[in-house]
C-alpha cells in the first residue's frame, strides 16, 4: 500500500499539520523538523500525489547554482548561460562557489529543503553530502554523478576522449600521457580517461594517466606539472583534461625548451569561447556549454513541475583543430 | 525644517501607514506605490532617522550583484571574491549578467526597491537607469560612476595608465596606440586614457586612442582590431584596455607576421590570476581584485546599516613584467 502523509508524520514523530507544512513550505520550521520529515519521506519512499505536487512549485522564483568557481572559464560560461536561460523563465539565480567548501554546498541544499529556493543546479565535486539522498528534490547535476535519482546533463566525455587520443595517435606518436582528476571522484569526466585507455590499448600502446586535483592553486599545479615532465621525460604528447591546465603546460614546456608542436603535441579539453580566443592555437575538445545550460534548465523546470525526465542527457562534442596536435 | 514621513506620504498621495510599509518593506506593495513613495523621499530629500534606519537592515539575507558577464575573467574573479566575502557575513548572492540588457539591470534595482534584496553591488555599463536616482539605497559601484551619492570602488586607473605608457616609452618606442571603451561611458577606466594622453603629451608624442565597445563578440572584436592594424600600419606599441583583448591582438599580430616583442610591444590591463597563468608573457597592469571585493562588501554593509562611508575608494595597481613590453 502506498504510504500516506499520515505515515510520514507518524514516522517523523510530528503532527500531520507539521508534515503538511513541510510539504508546502509554510511558516517557520526548524532544521531538525525539516530533516525528520524529509527523512521519513525518504524511508517510506513517499511520493507526493498531484495535490501535494505544489510542494516544489515555484514559490520563491529563485534557483541556486552550486559550482566550484565562476573564475574558471568553463564554469564562468556555464553559469552565464544558465543565468540567461533561467532569467528568460522568470527565475533569478543564487550562486554559490563551493570549491574547497563542503559546508557551503550542504548549506545551499538545506536552503532548498527549507523552501528558500525552488531548485538547484549543481556541478560541484564535493562528495558524501547526505542531504542529496532526498530523491524527490528538484535538483539537476551537470557533469557530476550525485545519485541515480538526480538527472545528469553532460557532454559526450567518452567520445571526447576517443577524439583526442585518436588525433594524437594519427599524428604518429606513441608515448601519450593523459591528465585527469582523482579517479575516486565519480564524475563523468572519468569517461575521458576510460576512452583514452581503451584507445591506447586498442593500438597496443601503454596508457599513463597522471592524476591532478582540479582545486589546486595555479602555483601548486605548476609544481605538479613540472613533476609530470620529470616523470615522463620522453613523452611525445599530452591529452590534458582542461584548457587552462593545458595552457600552464604550454608555459612549462616553453621554460623547459620543449617546443610545441615540434617536440611535444598537446590536446586540451572544454573549448570555451574565451580559451579558443585567447589561445586559438591549442587543439581542444569543445563541450556544448550553451546547450548543456539550456537542457539543464529545461530538465530542472520539469522536475519542479513534477514532470518525469530522463536520468541522463549526453550531448555531442567537437574537435577544435588548433595547431598543437599535428606537425 | 527636516521633512517627516507624513510629508513623504502626503506628496506620494498615500497614507502614512503605506509610506511606513514601504520604509519597512512590509506586506505586498505595488510597483507603482513603491515608486511614488521612493520618488517622494527623493524629492523631499527625506533622511530616515535612527528608528527608520531599519529600513535597509538585513531582511532577506540576499545581495544582488549586477555585472556585465561572469564569463569574462575580470568579472568572474571579482564575483568569485564578492561571493566569498558576502558568504562570510551570512549573505547569499543573487547574480545578474547585464551585458546588452538595460532591462535586466532595472529589474534588479526594482527588486531592491521592493525589498527582495538587502543591497546591490553593480559593475555594469548600462547608463541612464532612472531608479539609481534613489540616493538612499544601499548600492555600491565597482569601476563605474553611477551618481555622486553611490560610493565607488576602483583601482588607481590613472596610475595604471601612467605605468603602462611610461613602460612603453622607456622601451624606446614613440608610436604608441591605446585602446579603450567609448569615452561617452562614464567609467573610471577612462582615466587610463587620460593618463596615456597626458604622458604622451609630456614626451611630445601624439596620443591615438582607438575606441572599441567592450560588449562586442569575439568575432566583432577581431574585425575591429584588424582595422586597427590597417589604420596604424606603423605602430610600434599598443596599450590595450584589457588582457583578453590583448590576447586577441597577439593572435592578429601573429597572423599578420608582426612578431611580439620584436616588431610590436604590448601592455594589457587587469592582470587576473587566470590570464597571468594562461599567457604569463603578457605585460599587464594588475588590479587588486580581491581587495576591491573586500572593500566593496565592507562599504555595502556599512550602507545597509546606515553608517556613513567615503564616496570613492582608490586602490593601488602593480605592473606585471611579462615579456611583451621590452626587447
Amino acid at each position: 500500500m502506498k504510504p500516506k502523509l499520515e505515515d510520514v508524520a507518524k514516522l517523523a514523530g510530528v503532527s500531520k499539520t507539521t508534515a503538511s507544512r513541510v510539504l508546502n513550505n509554510r511558516g517557520y520550521l526548524s532544521d531538525e523538523t525539516l530533516k525528520k520529515v524529509h527523512d521519513a519521506m525518504e524511508t517510506l519512499n513517499y511520493q507526493p500525489n498531484a495535490a501535494a505536487r505544489q510542494l516544489f512549485k515555484r514559490k520563491t522564483g529563485l534557483i541556486g547554482l552550486i559550482f566550484p568557481t565562476v573564475s574558471n572559464p568553463f564554469f564562468g560560461e556555464l553559469v552565464n548561460y544558465l543565468e540567461y536561460e533561467l532569467y528568460q523563465r522568470d527565475f533569478k539565480v543564487i550562486i554559490g562557489n563551493s570549491l574547497h567548501d563542503i559546508n557551503k554546498e550542504t548549506d545551499y541544499l538545506n536552503q532548498l529543503l527549507a523552501g528558500q529556493v525552488d531548485g538547484l543546479i549543481v556541478g560541484t565535486h564535493n562528495q558524501g553530502i547526505e542531504e542529496y539522498k532526498y530523491s524527490h528534490l528538484p535538483v539537476v547535476a551537470i557533469d557530476r554523478v550525485v545519485n541515480s535519482d538526480i538527472p545528469i546533463i553532460e557532454s559526450d566525455n567518452y567520445k571526447g576522449g576517443v577524439l583526442a587520443t585518436q588525433r594524437l595517435i594519427n599524428a604518429g606518436v606513441t608515448r601519450i600521457i593523459h591528465t585527469n582528476g582523482p579517479s575516486a571522484l565519480e564524475t563523468p569526466t572519468q569517461r575521458r580517461r576510460e576512452a583514452y585507455e581503451a584507445v591506447m590499448n586498442e593500438y597496443g600502446l601503454e596508457p599513463h594517466t597522471f592524476t591532478i586535483d582540479f582545486s589546486l592553486s595555479f602555483a601548486e599545479k605548476k609544481q605538479r606539472y613540472n613533476e609530470l615532465f620529470s616523470i615522463y621525460p620522453d613523452m611525445e604528447a599530452l591529452f590534458v583534461s582542461n584548457d587552462v591546465d593545458a595552457s600552464i603546460i604550454m608555459t612549462i614546456a616553453n621554460e623547459r625548451g620543449r617546443k610545441i608542436p615540434e617536440d611535444l603535441l598537446l590536446v586540451g579539453y572544454d573549448g570555451t569561447d574565451l580559451m579558443r580566443n585567447v589561445i586559438p592555437e591549442l587543439t581542444t575538445i569543445i563541450q556544448p556549454i550553451e546547450n548543456m545550460a539550456k537542457i539543464a534548465v529545461d530538465v530542472l523546470v520539469k522536475r519542479i513541475e513534477g514532470i518525469k525526465t530522463e536520468s541522463e542527457y549526453i550531448l555531442p562534442v567537437n574537435l577544435w583543430e588548433g595547431k598543437t596536435s599535428s606537425r
